[in-house]
């Protein structure tokens, strides 16, 4: 591993890279679209992502290089007597320096952030496919205390 | 159940009716401050929501009584080609018409907000120990494949 770890948001000059991450597994394979220059939806969403205070899309970098991604979102709920909570989503690292530590760094620094912005809670779901994602969230004190559903519209 | 359903959004008048419904079952109970007037902590949340144009609390009423409420998140995502998904939170109905379908019908009235807001997916969680929801979402179409993680700050 080269260089530092540091966690910054997202530029626009990150897109590329990212969206190569997010499809690098076996169910982003499925979802994303590897184009040059990347599809417009992503750079879209993007910039509705930077629109918005409450939401943040960070990178980890190796020195320069990109090596993890991960979203968070904040957000007011009346629920705990009106707490807010931090919720990650879209959390992937480089296979090229995957069993580094840079996920857990990634995941640490999430942690910190949502207690920055005051949150009494953080949230993800993982897709039960992903086998060793659970072990990992567990490993970083995650309790799998609920289910997680969805529901596709499309 | 008296007059037609109707969908709408909260209003700070409908507060002391939502963190009633909100401590009104077994997980609520231990999570929930019932004084009146209500908490201050439940006011700046639902400002904080209210100003959000990403939150909606939408509450469901029989004629003019509230009998349901539920917290709307659009959040913009890289995934999936830069999806906009919805994630509905805090769902209750009053115990006094419990069992008159009116969990299913907020429920399916937050689909289609999600879909005119072109969410092209609907994410929740539930806590295990709530038996009975698990049965009533995988009812009205929605699948388990995730893992529900927290990790409680305090």
């Amino acid at each position: 591993m080269k260089g530092r770890l540091t966690f910054r948001n997202a530029t626009e000059e990150d897109l590329a890279i990212i969206v190569e991450m997010l499809a690098d597994d076996e169910l982003g394979r499925q979802r994303e679209r590897i184009e040059h220059p990347i599809p417009s939806t992503y750079m879209k969403a993007f910039q509705a992502i930077k629109a918005d205070s409450n939401n943040e899309l960070i990178v980890a970098c190796c020195g320069e290089k990109v090596s993890g991604v991960a979203q968070i979102t904040f957000t007011p709920y009346l629920t705990y007597q009106g707490g807010w909570r931090a919720t990650i989503e879209g959390v992937r690292t480089s296979s090229s320096v995957r069993g580094k530590g840079i996920g857990t760094a990634l995941i640490k620094w999430g942690i910190n952030r949502a207690k920055e912005r005051g949150c009494h809670l953080v949230q993800l779901t993982t897709n039960r496919k992903r086998k060793d994602a659970l072990r990992f969230y567990e490993h970083l004190g995650f309790k799998a205390t609920h289910e997680g559903l969805k529901l596709n519209l499309n």
